[in-house]
Parts: structure tokens; sequence; C-alpha cells
């Protein structure tokens, strides 16, 4: 299969690179450190990405960023940040690539666990992962050709948690090799509509 | 209690309305038709609002539009619609009345069924019901001063099976008096985080 992987040079994208690329063509997609390029928040750039990559049979995103913050420090422009960038930005990859992805492709879009276990000042990550969960099972249902639409909620990962760690205590960091196996069945699977929660 | 109904004119607002009214002060409010106004998608509007109620004890909000459209024909323009207008429209209402509610006050916003009973051209709403039940989830834990943050989510009702009925087959309406109580539970209760789905 000929795979696009957004957000390839992420923590997590590394570890789904390398479960995927095993067995197939990835193409690496990231903002500035891949072959490919794009802009999540730009619709014309992810247009020129499907415009150069052609046909393909799935596409995998790990990519988005969020405002994490206080509420009580939030007004509506920190809210936005994810609204256009984590959800909007993954949701267009579907919105556009579903043009040129090749029948019975799949498309595997990211969360997080922040909507079904808040922590502090994840206010804005939980309102986006909600909306990609809201989302997937919408839209998944109306795909055509057979295309299918899957969601991978993962919680915090140990490769990350010297950084992140402190955010979420009492957490279970998962090493990110386990979340990448996660992707490789929605990309390999016959499932749709699903969310795969990594906890 | 000093409560503040916003989409008072609404089928489900009416509901409320008759349901709290019996023994509450409902300060009415909609877009065009009541004895205060708002706009839930300018947040001076919103602002202005909040200013001329002054303090309260609760607010419940059954307001708020979607796109709805096949997925064929939707771009970030169709999801744009839902996202400043029902869930932007309703966290606003949050975010900036949080201000002037009284101490273990409580906000209650609307969703829907959709994010978890899709229907076709009902991606839009499964987003923006998602995303309100993530930002309930994640908000509610964050809430000062003992303020409570719940949701609820009807599905089709009764008084709207004329209009609404053909783009939900085999769905079972429920009349707007059995929704209204869930709000009454939501004010009156003690519950925070909660989101009460009348199915």
């Amino acid at each position: 299969m000929k795979i696009i992987l957004v957000g390839a040079t992420g923590t997590i994208g590394k570890a789904i690179d390398q479960e995927l690329s095993q067995a197939h063509e990835v193409i690496r997609v990231s903002k500035s450190k891949s072959d490919y390029l794009v802009d999540l928040t730009d619709e014309d750039s992810i247009r020129a990405l499907f415009e150069k990559v052609g046909e393909y049979d799935a596409l995998v995103s790990a990519a988005g960023n969020v405002h994490f913050g206080d509420l009580a420090d939030m007004t509506s422009k920190e809210y936005e940040i994810g609204l256009r960038d984590k959800l909007m930005g993954q949701v267009n990859l579907v919105l556009i690539g579903k043009e040129t992805i090749r029948d019975g492709g799949s498309f595997t879009l990211t969360s997080g666990v922040l909507n079904e276990d808040p922590i502090r000042m994840g206010s804005s990550a939980a309102m986006v992962n909600g909306a990609l969960a809201g989302f997937i099972t919408g839209a998944s249902i109306e795909m055509p050709r057979g295309i299918r639409l899957n969601l991978v909620s993962p919680t915090v990962v140990e490769e990350a948690w010297d950084a992140y760690g402190p955010f979420f205590p009492g957490f279970k960091a998962v090493p990110t090799s386990l979340v990448a196996k996660a992707y490789h069945k929605s990309v390999a699977g016959l499932q749709t509509g699903q969310i795969y929660r990594v906890y």
C-alpha cells in the first residue's frame, strides 16, 4: 500500500513510520522536516500535498496542535487554535483527500484520552478530541467507494513522559510502539467508524 | 433561582420554560423574539446580555445551529457554521457567563444524539455534539466556586417530527416535556460533568 503519514517526524509519527514501512510504501509528511510538507491550517497547502502525491491507499494523521491552559485564562481565541489545527486540519485531510484516495482506502486520524479522562488545563484538548470522535462516527457512514474512517485515541506516551508527565499525574504512559499498532489495525483491517483507544 | 434560558422560543426552549418557570424566575433569551436578545456568534452580544441580566443562579442553553448536508457536498465552510454557532456560541456563554454567575450555580448546554447514533447528512452535528461532550467533561473539573456544568443530549422530539422526522428514519421521538426534565435535573441537582441523554 501507498500510505501518506502526516506528522511523520513526531513522537508517535516515528513509531507509526517504523510499524508501517516494514510492509508498505510510506509517504512522509510534516510541517517542516520531511520530503513532503503541509500546513494543516491552510487548505491550499493540503490541496497542494494531495496533488503532489497522486493516488494513494491510506492516510494516517498523527498531527495537530491544541492550546493547553487553565480554564480561568481561556477565551474563544485559545479554543480556536485547536479547532483550526488539530480538528479542522485533520478533517480537511479527509474532506480534500477523499477525492484522490483509491477505492476501499482508509483515513486514520488522531485524538487522545482527555475527553474521557480529563486533566487540569485540558479543556481545549477534550473539546477537540470529542469533536474528532463525533466526526468519525458521523462521517464514516457517508464515505463513498468503501473508504473507511477511523480514529486512534492514545493516552500520554512513554517517550514524551519527561515533557508531559507532570500534566498527567497518576496516568500510566504507553509505549509508542503499542500506539502504532492501532494505526496498523485501522489501515490493514476492515473496520470503519471505530475509535481505537490505547490507554 | 434566577435562571437565564437561551433559546427560550425554540421547540425545546418552550418546554424548558414551562418546566422551570413553575418554581423559578426565568429570564427568557432568544435571537429576535424575547425580552432579552443575544446573537450567539457575537461575543460582544453575549457580554451585553450578561451585563444586562446581572447576577444569576443558572443558565440553560437550548440554542445553536449546525449545517445539515451530505458529506459529499461538505467543505470546511459548512462545518464552520456549527463550530461558530452551536459549539462556540454555547461555550462562550460559559466562558463569559461564569464571571457573573453566583457561587454553586450551573450551566446546562444542549448537544444531541447524532454523535452516538449518526444519520445521513449529520456529520457536522455529530462533530459539534462530540465537541460539546468533550468540553463539558474537560471544563467541568476546572469550574471555580462550585459552579457546575452539564449537557443535555436529546434525540429528535415529537413536536418537531413533521419537520425532522424524514431525516431520522427508525428513530423514536421523545416529547419535549421529557427532554425538559433533564434540564431541570441538571439545574436543581448537584451533579456536574454529566451528559443527560434523552433518547
